[in-house]
Formats: C-alpha cells, sequence, structure tokens
C-alpha cells in the first residue's frame, strides 16, 4: 500500500478554499500512485475554528465537505480531520474527528480521546473525548486512527491524562499508526514531536505517519514538518518546514527502514521562517497585500521591517520615519540605510508639528506640570495617528514593532508603538532580537550595524536610554523567561542568584502591565508561552503586584 | 445548628486581603451565634485566578491562607473554596476544592465535579474533576458540600454532563446542602440560578444555603444574591445584590420554610448596578480613584458618565469636550448640560488645531486622495490622543464608552474612540443604551432630553448619521443579538423575516472586525454572550466574511 501525506495550509472557515485544496491534493496523491491520502487534523474547517465551533450552521458545512471529500474518494482511501456532531444528547455537542473515507463513503470515524485544554488550546471547551477505540480495516491493512494529542500519552506516562488511546488500539494489531495533527510551532516543538512519535514507533513496534498542518492563522503558525516514522525509531522523512507538501511512501519500504530524513533544525533560521509565514498568511488570509510600519532607527522596528519585506516583497512594505526634536541624528540615517538596503518606500514625516498642536491644546491644564510620560506617550501617539492615516488612506496594514521584553514589563505606549493588526516579533525577548538581528546580517549588512550596536533607546526625552528605567536586557529576558516560561516563583527566581529586590519588581512590572497587554495586537508566537491567548491572566490581579 | 452565609467581595491573587476578610466574617458569624460559616468558591483567591493557578507558588499562598483558616475554626465550623494539589500524578495539576475546617484543622474536602468550560469559564484548564463524593457529618448533622456547577447537572438532565455528584451524595442522606459558588451576572442569570436551586430541593428535598461572591474582577461582575431555599420550595432568603453581607440561619426554620424573600429583578435597575459596581471595582481594585471619559454630546459617553459619576461620586470624574470643524452647537451645549447636572469637572479643549497639523505633515501624502475613513478617524484620534495625556498626567483611568452594537459591527476607531481601560456599555447593545438612558431620567432630567432624542451621529463629516452606514438600531440590535447571544445561522435569522442582503451584510461586518474586538477594552459583562474571553473567534477566519 502507498500512502500520501498531503501537508497543507488550510484557512479557518474557508470552506470551499479547503475543500477545493484537498480534492486538488486527493488527484494529485493518485497520480503519485497512492491508495491512501491522509490530511490533518480539522482540516475541513481550519485549526483553531474557535467558538465558530458553536455554531450548527458552522459543523453543517464542515459536514458537507466531508460528504465532498467522501464521494472522490473512488480508488483511493482519504482520511480527513473534522468536527462532527456528538449523536447522543450528554455531554458536548461535538467530537474531534478523523474520518476514513473509501468507495464513495464513510467507511470509519474514530473520535479523538485526549483533548489538549491548556495554553493556546481549548479543545474541551467544544469536545467531548472518545470512549471508544476501533481501528479500521482497509485492503487488507489494519490503520490506527489517532488524533495530534491522542499519541502524547504514551503508555499513560504523561501526567495530564489517565487514559491511552494507543494502549487500547494495539491490541487490535495495527500495521501503521495514522496521526492527524494541527501542532503550532514553537522553537522547541519540531524536536520534541519527533521524540514523541518515536517513543510511540519503540512502544508499538509499527510505522507511523504524521501529518501536520502548515501556513499560519493569526497568531498560530503550524510549521508542517510531517513525519514518517520506520520501526527502526528512523525518521524515514521529514516534511519541508513552511510549505505546502504532498508524498507518497511505499508502506513496505517504510517498515524496512534504514533510511534517515530530518530538516536541519536552528532556532534562529526556524523563528526567522515561522515569522516570515506567520506575515504572509495574516495579510493573504485577510485578502491584504501591502504593510506600513513606523521605522525609528533602533533595532526592533528594523528587524521587523526585514521580516515584511522577506514575507510581503519589498515593493508590498512601506516605512515611515517620524523624527521628533529628541531624535537623535543617526537614528533617521540608520533608518534610511535600512529602508535603501530592502528597496523599501520610505518617507520622513517630523512630528514636531502635530506634538506641539497637541501641547498648545493642552497648555491650559498642563501649565506648572514637568515634562513626564504624558509628554513622552505623545510622541509615541503622534506616531501612531500618522502611520494609522496612512494605513486607513492607502489599505497598508500597520505591523507592530514591540518585543516581549518590552511587552512584559510594560515598556511602551499603549495605542502608541503598541498600535498594530499583528505584532511580528512580539514572542521574541530583546536578546533574541539582537540574535535574530546577527542572524540576518550573517552574510552581508542587511541591518544597519550602528542600528544593532547602539544602545536601546525609546527617544522620547533628551538623552534617554532604556536602561534608564530598565535592567540590562540579559539580566531582564532571563527572570523574564524563569516567570513567563518556566511558571517559577520568586524565591525560586531570587534563589537562581538575582538581587531580591530586582525580581520583585521585574516580576511586578509584569503582572501591573496585563491591562496593556489585554490590548495588544496579536502575536506570532513561537515560544511555547507568548502572550496572547495561550496566556491568560487576571488584570486587576493583585499577585506580585 | 445556626448557618452564617458569607457573601464577600474577594480580590484575585490579594491573599492578605481575602484572608483578612474571611477572618473578620468569622469573628461576626460567631457573634451572630454561627456554629457554620461558609464562603464562596476559590474564596481564598478570588475567581477568576485564570493562569496565576499555573503558578506553584499561587496555590501555595492558597493552602496557606486556608491553614490560616483552619486555626481559626474553634466553636465554628469554616467551609471555604480554595484549590488545591492533586495529590495523585494523574490528571491535571489542580481540584478546586471546598474545605471543611472544624476543631483548629482540616475535616473533610471535597472536590469540584462539573468543571465548566464555555463562555467565561475555563476550568478544565486548570482542575481535574471529582471522581468520590463523601457527605461530612459535624454536630450531629449530614452536611452535603458541592461547588457551583455540581448543582447545574440536576438528574443528569443537562446535556453538557454525564454524572450528577448530588445524585451520588443523596444516598448518604445530608440534613442540606452547601453550594459554594462563583456565579457571574448577567441580567438573566438571577433568576436561572433560583430555578436551579428550587430544583435541587424538589428532587433531593433538604435546605440549600448557596453562597455566591459579589464584586466584580474586571469584566465579570458578581452579583451575591446568595440564598436559602427551604424544602417547601420557598426561597426563605436571597441576599442583596452587589454588596457584602453576613446573615445567619437557623436549620429548623430554614428546614420549617414559609418564608420567602425574593429580590426585585427589574432588568434596567439590575443592569445598572452592576456596571456601577464594575467601574467601582476596577478602580478599587486598582488602587485608582479618578476616571476621565470623552463626552461627545451623544447618548453613549452621557450614559457612561453617568454610570461613571454614581459609581466614583463625581468628584472623582473629569470629561473632555473636544468639538471638531464637523461638531454641531448643540452636542457640546448638550455635554455641558449633563456635566453640569452631574456635576463632575469638565473642559472644552477643541480639536482643529491638532486636526490641521496631522493634514499639514499628511499634504504631501494625502494629496489629490478624497476626504475619507482616514480624515474622520484622524479626529476620533486626535481625542483619544488629548484623553490619554490627561490620563498619564494627572492619573485618571480613561473609561471606554463604545457600545455593543459599534463594537459587533466595527462602528469605531481603532485607538481612536475604542480607547480605555474598561468598556462601560461594551455588553448594551445601542437600544439598550436608550432604554437605560430613560430609566435614569425616570425621576428626573440627568441626561438632557436632545441626548436621548436626536439622531445617533459619530460627527466625524459633516451631516452625518449613524443610519448613513448602518441599519436602524431597532434592526440592527435584533440581528445581532441572534447571531451573537443565539448563535443562528444567517438562514435562521432571514427566516426571522429579515432581509437576506442586510443578514448578510451584518453578519459579515461582525466577522470581519475580529481584529478591532481584540483590541478592545476589557467589556463589563451583564448579558449572557459579552465580547471578551467568553467569546473567542479567529482574526483571520472567512466563516461569513
Amino acid at each position: 500500500m502507498k500512502i500520501a501525506i498531503a501537508q497543507l495550509n488550510f484557512h479557518i472557515g474557508n470552506f470551499e478554499g479547503n475543500l477545493g485544496k484537498m480534492l486538488w491534493a486527493v488527484k494529485e496523491a493518485k497520480a503519485q500512485g497512492a491508495g491512501l491520502v491522509c490530511f490533518a487534523e480539522l482540516a475541513t474547517v481550519g485549526y483553531p475554528p474557535r467558538d465558530f465551533l458553536e455554531f450548527e450552521d458552522f459543523i453543517e458545512l464542515a459536514e458537507n465537505s466531508v460528504q465532498e471529500l467522501a464521494k472522490a474518494a473512488q480508488g483511493i482511501a482519504i482520511v480527513v480531520g473534522s468536527p462532527t456532531k456528538n449523536p447522543v444528547v450528554e455531554g458536548k455537542d461535538h467530537y474531534n474527528a478523523a474520518y476514513f473515507l473509501a468507495d464513495g463513503r464513510v467507511q470509519h470515524v474514530q473520535y479523538k480521546t485526549l483533548l489538549p485544554t491548556y495554553d493556546i488550546f481549548d479543545e474541551y471547551r467544544y469536545f467531548e473525548p472518545a470512549t471508544e477505540w476501533k481501528v479500521v480495516e482497509y485492503k487488507g491493512k489494519r490503520i490506527a486512527l489517532t488524533i495530534c494529542e491522542d499519541i502524547w500519552n504514551i503508555g499513560n506516562e504523561n501526567p495530564l491524562y489517565t487514559v491511552c488511546p494507543m494502549d487500547q488500539m494495539i491490541t487490535q494489531k495495527p500495521d501503521f499508526i495514522l496521526n492527524l495533527s494541527a501542532s503550532p510551532f514553537s522553537y522547541t516543538q519540531a524536536k520534541t514531536r519527533i521524540r514523541i512519535v518515536k517513543a510511540n514507533v519503540r512502544r508499538y513496534d509499527v510505522p507511523m505517519f504524521y501529518v501536520n498542518h502548515c501556513g499560519a492563522q493569526t497568531e498560530l503558525i503550524f510549521d508542517g514538518g510531517s513525519l514518517v516514522v520506520s520501526p527502526d525509531e528512523h525518521v524515514f522523512d521529514e516534511m519541508p518546514y513552511f510549505e505546502e507538501c504532498i508524498r507518497t511512501y511505499d508502506l513496505d519500504e517504510v517498515k524496512k527502514g534504514g533510511r534517515e530524513n530530518e530538516q536541519p533544525k536552528e532556532k534562529m533560521q526556524l523563528m526567522h521562517d515561522a515569522l516570515v509565514t506567520g506575515i504572509r498568511d495574516y495579510f493573504r488570509k485577510l485578502g491584504f497585500r501591502r504593510a506600513i510600519l513606523g521605522l525609528s532607527g533602533g533595532i526592533d522596528s528594523a528587524l521587523a521591517t526585514v521580516l515584511a519585506a522577506r514575507a510581503l516583497g519589498p515593493e508590498n512594505v512601506r516605512v515611515l520615519l517620524m523624527p521628533s526634536q529628541f531624535s537623535t541624528g543617526h537614528s533617521i540615517d540608520d533608518a534610511r540605510q535600512l529602508a535603501e538596503n530592502l528597496g523599501v518606500q520610505y518617507d520622513i514625516i517630523p512630528i514636531e508639528g502635530i506634538y506641539n498642536a497637541h501641547m498648545d491644546a493642552l497648555k491650559p491644564h498642563f501649565w506648572a506640570t514637568e515634562f513626564n510620560i504624558a509628554e513622552e506617550n505623545l510622541q509615541a501617539r503622534a506616531r501612531a495617528n500618522l502611520l494609522m492615516a496612512m494605513s486607513n488612506k492607502f489599505g497598508n496594514i500597520l505591523l507592530n514593532t514591540s518585543n516581549k521584553s518590552e511587552a512584559a514589563v510594560g515598556y511602551g505606549t499603549l495605542y502608541g508603538d503598541m498600535c498594530g493588526g499583528l505584532s511580528v516579533i512580539g514572542d521574541l525577548y530583546k536578546t533574541e532580537v539582537f540574535e535574530m538581528a546577527r542572524f540576518i546580517n550573517r552574510e552581508e549588512e542587511v541591518i544597519p550595524e550602528n542600528t544593532i550596536t547602539k544602545p536601546p533607546s525609546a527617544e522620547l526625552r533628551p538623552g534617554q536610554k532604556d536602561t534608564d528605567s530598565l535592567p540590562p536586557y540579559e539580566e531582564l529576558d532571563e527572570i523574564l523567561f524563569q516567570y513567563i516560561e518556566k511558571r517559577k516563583s520568586p524565591q525560586d527566581i531570587i534563589e537562581m542568584g538575582y538581587e531580591e529586590k530586582l525580581v520583585k519588581r521585574v516580576l511586578r512590572m509584569v503582572n501591573i502591565n496585563e491591562f496593556k497587554r489585554h490590548q495588544m495586537a496579536p502575536v506570532l508566537r513561537v515560544s511555547d508561552k507568548a502572550f496572547g491567548m495561550g496566556r491568560r491572566m487576571p488584570i486587576v490581579g493583585k499577585y506580585l503586584a
């Protein structure tokens, strides 16, 4: 038997588009000689469909897609993920299902058992877990259908769960395992995924085919990297990252093994490609082509602009340089140099007149007060106004250029530099921003060296530096990482060798700025714990605040 | 036995504050002669603690509070809700628990069984469900401890669940049921809650004591309304809404019944009081006192200002009137009249100079383009800048004044009139805004009559009216209600008698504006389905878009 894996880029709720893409893939799989083609989890609707699943109409449209695919299952079997109605009244209204389609009709449906409900996942919000497991027989082969998380509780070793679906299915002696996944990218995920698939193969001693999504859905980026693992525990094939791909494998050859074809996994390369994919799909799926960004001469906006130019083409990226009386001369030079290096359109619009008009209007009220955060923020907001005016006039989406360190401690102006439809580098700590800038410059100077080497500054008052109000980023980022990614307590972090006063100050800054992050743009997620849908915090919370 | 119900306003993560409040309530209950005092669900940590529950340190602080309360359980038993560690490795790390404390120590712990994971609830994200149920014995009485949702699957009739904890406990012949709840307000909730509690009493034929939170935690408002229901199915007592209250009941008298003491439930009064509570607690729990709002002369900002003045006192509310060249004369008059009626400080800051400064800066780029949404939005953003500048300078939190209808269809300027730390009326459809304005004016004219009767307009271009771009609000709101609250399909709504083109246009407007709502302030929730944490939608979704 020949098995095709179709690693495709679906679009949430785009039933026609997703179905059309799958019908095309069925033809392609047939052309490759496949007897079975497998699509990813919830392929009919895209992942994650979120509360669209509460609309009966939405579920019916998904069921229609399955019926259309069933019609196309002639001379080839099709395995596809789709939500489906729970036939009994009790429990959640729907299941997350894998359909086995052949000879023009639905032959078998296997529901998902383990429903991830943590971080960015909300599956128990929507789905009832499976309580029955049945291997499907097709052309003399016995196939175990599993969905994503189902294979992540190997032999019940995962403390989160109390059931192991494959332990149930293996008693029915499957010839191989299919896994339909929707496993979003983080810079550690591809390695972890391979480890898990290999561990399944080791335990059950059958080959495994793992099918992932590729492409981005707002903040979630799917890297693909679909897998075929042989019983010898070698990666028979790992599909490319961040692109659509259909490949067909001979089951006997996969069983034989002796082949190893893994993709390289370099953190900066992966994150870079993930972010480019994230930007590209955000625009494409919303039906936009052009971006606009504010370019300050600093490293954050420089990096975001490079990524945008690579995602959309420099001809679709426009930047504004908006100096104030506090901007240093080199900032404009550095920004201009970057724009020229990339070949993106740039315009210089000084904000002093706008700033002064605000100050004139506010004079009767600000009389006898000192220059403070109000005046600083006004500059950031004047810039945001200009960017949004250009966005509204010409249809360019504003991209946000905040990094994770400043988002964490609230070092940014709400409705100012925190504006934008999508946060490009909001899941990169400042130290990672530097690392990626150097990665981009590894062959030629794309980002002006001065942008990388000068001390970071918001340039909102004379001579200002980030380190005036923040600890050095090396230190700050490590404390943030321990708190955000590792959920360590203040005591844990202090015991790692950081000063108590500093740790408490940093964690307090994180927690009192939840109100700002609540109104932040969606953040392209590239780590295990990004701000946004995967981190849900109270705003009026008093813990460490 | 005398039983005290302590309906208190907790603060998320404020361990010291919550514990101190409970220790005081224990004393008060003793003074009232109670032999048992019962607090609400997760009282040690406040509700909802959200991802703070993922911090081991946070759980340990909660367990410390329980130990402190245990020490105080001398001469009185204490029942309190708290998160607790799952003692076994398998399953989620924590339980949502009810502790029974007496004679200085923990006597019994009952875990929660039914974990709401829908709308604003995420309990399965954090908690493992109970699988054991044991009635606790104290001073010759047998007590069934239940937590919130546990009583909402009466005899397994709720389609969401497959287990009924009280069906298990009733076999152990309890003398009464205690329910520790965290049941947030919506304008239908108090009625529903009484119906459910009565249905439990009917089925199990024992008295029931139901303890709710009161006070607000950002968007969620708890109305209290704690209940005592006698076996004769009468409401022996319903505690006041939106205020703290400790009352003690004689179990024998409750058993006897024959008393009916329900609160009045008038929709507008309830919503009004809920919003006032929501504003007040947002400020108090964040440690702020003063608000600022933009007052346009329109009904939305008028209503929000009245509510703010009632919540914080007029002396703590400041408004800006910010006319442009497109403002009509009566707008300023109406706004000024309202400010004078309320006694709030108002200032007039014209925005024309700021608007012109922007247009000057943009002239080289906007050259030969027509006045459009870009120029309209600039005005809204100039106003936001002024409000935020005052907020930053003087420490007043900006309150947002958008309503649910405009939030739904995206009729608002991101970073303009969508700014603010808290959305006051974002869960009121425009027709409900009118209804509440009339409710407020029922005895005297607080909101100028002209503000209520004139046709709604954003006044961002000459002669503009909302109905230029939107259907009449009576029609719009009904379509929105069917789609948002009832999750009806376009076909369902068309069959209710609405024009197909209109329905499709409205639903499309809702779905393509998800990106705006993503960056909206938290919305005080007063309906069954508010924008925000209880409605989670994809941004790049293509469904009906």
